[in-house]
């Protein structure tokens, strides 16, 4: 199929142009070098072999998925005899903002491609000249399997201005998805005429009720916080039901101290869990803070964990930890993030892990797509009527 | 079911409160007559027992239809055992923003509760107090069935100001649906800081190709055209086929000719329909009449109609009439309208006809929904995680 062998055919001459992309990524990591950028940040805009060959591979795997287009949906017949359905269709074009990574690049037009949509891509200064190479290579592909080049286009320009001017034409841009830091993301759903489809920030919960298993529920903390904490479903806030906070609190407060992780504690749980917790204040309920430290907090009730989660959470992840089936049922039907998550990590909340193959991003507002998004999320469906003449009466 | 008790008691009160309601519809109708409001407006202002008796019936067969909130979707197990699905939740708190008939106060009020959501109804200043009195009705329907009565809120300013207002908060509104004129859609969504869903207005064509059967394209021009000229799913341009013009022209112009429906074509139209056809400007191509008009323009072949729809149509219904699969196939693949239809009226582009059950208006955007809505389209998916102490590794 079309699509399929172009994403092919881009895998294929990423590999092979691999010395060429090499070379115009190295002028972007000098001038970030140079500008003082920090060592990670200027990491992760570095493209060599085997990162090439990664991106390549995902491309691949997204070749790979199954095609959401043409699928039809709730057929049924009428009474009348009509036969009605919902065939599944691209959007449109697809406008992506981001930050940074030139793997988006790559990876944003692949999934955007499987289903059926044009992309327009504009990534960060830093990243410029690595995109523009990866655009020519993803032009190429696109025309080995006689699509048109255009159908993905890396726009070349860095100015600000220019988004702006994007984010009007709401008559050939059909949604727009940044991705990036908070800053970036307001600037663009302020700005946008078209549908955004974002999220700001992932603030994830671990519930530990007092059903729960303490093993379990030690062992869920620290992958949530500790396995991966600079990224959006690792968890930032724990809350403890009081009926165990005296047994648990202290088993956390030991283990995270083993793993160098910061604890900010309310007053019940710098009570129990010892002097190394630092006292919370309001502003760290809703922090995300995306490093080794977590706030931890006694709470009274379910009523009250779920109360707390609608305050400050972000409606990415929340997970419980129990091992009561009523309060596991309420958990699901009550909380109302995007990912609920029942004895298991906040780490799953992510397209891949969930199934979804890839994943263009997470939505945390409710329209149109919740949570994790992959390639059946960049589509829409249109009804299909399919008569021998049948008239209205 | 508490929702559907609730939707069943305001059904109840609707007849039984039947003489206030009329009592504070007469002031409105008063003043719309006043005012010198055209007759056929202010009929749809009126509210008569009939009426009234109508918007129960309406509102006990969206109280019938089945529950969309709940259902789980998509469920798989993971190979790490996790069990992941999609689980339908509610959007939120909806805003409806509407003109003039007092209906869909109590049809708008229905389909929201139906999907779970809260529901702000601001309709116009010329049925206020008739709004007013249907919003009391609906709040004691919800509190016999112990809901809030606060989860339906009919405005009762009608400043615009207030509009304004409201559109502003996003982050208590989770979604706008403006029904009325293009005027009020394009203040509403020129405004609202939510997401919005919309529909500016329905230029819907009957391509009649030319492997058409002439009896079943004239019966089908005849009723997308005349059942009821002033709905937007009504068919405002005719595409024939050149291959077949000679033949259709003069029998759909002398057929129109019978049915009093005034005909503005295109030179060839012109030339084979006689003295009666009216020259078509560009502007018709892209006119809503809902009136007994209707633009015909000949084309010479497939690709130029699909263009033509492109162009000039507004993404709600088309209709092919065709014999031929293969054009047919073609049609259903490469209109991108949000109602395709193959040889039947355009008249069925309408969520009753579709098999929805009720509908709360049709979107001619692509994101979240997109042709006729349902109760189904008023809700979400939140993904749930079903785990025994699974960690990330």
């Amino acid at each position: 199929m079309q699509r399929e062998r172009a994403l092919l055919a881009v895998a294929e001459r990423l590999v092979a142009d691999a010395p060429r992309i090499i070379a115009a990524n190295a002028p972007d990591v000098a001038a970030a070098r140079a500008a003082g950028l920090a060592p990670a940040l200027v990491d992760r805009l570095v493209l060599d072999e085997k990162r090439i060959a990664g991106m390549a591979k995902a491309m691949r795997e997204v070749a790979a998925l199954p095609d959401p287009i043409g699928a039809m949906e709730d057929v049924s017949r009428r009474p009348n005899g009509l036969q009605v359905g919902k065939q599944r269709i691209p959007l449109g074009v697809i406008l992506i903002v981001y930050e940074s990574r030139p793997n988006v690049t790559t990876d944003a037009f692949a999934l955007c491609l499987r289903a059926g949509n044009a992309v327009i891509l504009r990534g960060g200064s830093e990243s410029a000249r690595s995109n523009a190479a990866l655009g020519q290579v993803i032009a190429a592909g696109l025309e080995d399997a006689a699509l048109p080049g255009a159908a993905c286009q890396v726009v070349g320009s860095t100015e600000r201005g220019l988004v702006e001017e994007l984010l009007k034409r709401e008559d050939e841009i059909d949604l727009c998805i940044p991705r990036g830091g908070e800053g970036l993301i307001r600037f663009v759903a302020e700005r946008a005429r078209m549908p955004v489809i974002k999220h700001y920030k992932g603030v994830c919960h671990v519930f530990v009720d007092e059903h729960a298993d303490l093993t379990v529920a030690l062992r869920i903390c620290e992958n949530a916080k500790v396995s991966r904490p600079g990224v959006c479903n690792a968890c930032e806030t724990i809350l403890v039901h009081e009926a165990i906070a005296e047994r648990f609190v202290p088993l956390l407060s030991a283990r995270f101290a083993g793993l160098g992780v910061e604890i900010r504690g309310d007053e019940r749980t710098r009570a129990l869990g010892g002097e190394r917790i630092v006292p919370a204040s309001e502003a760290d309920w809703s922090t995300e803070y995306l490093a080794l430290i977590v706030s931890v907090r006694v709470i009274a009730s379910f009523d009250e964990a779920i109360a707390h989660i609608e305050k400050y959470g972000s409606q990415h992840t929340e997970a419980i930890v129990t091992g009561d089936w009523a309060t596991a049922r309420r958990f699901v039907d009550e909380c109302m993030s995007s990912t609920v998550v029942v004895n298991a990590s906040t780490r799953f909340g992510d397209g891949g892990e969930l199934g979804l193959g890839a994943e263009i991003g997470i939505s945390t507002t409710k329209i149109h797509a919740y949570g994790p998004m992959g390639a059946r999320e960049l589509t829409t469906t249109k009804f299909v009527v399919l008569g021998d003449g049948q008239v209205r009466t």
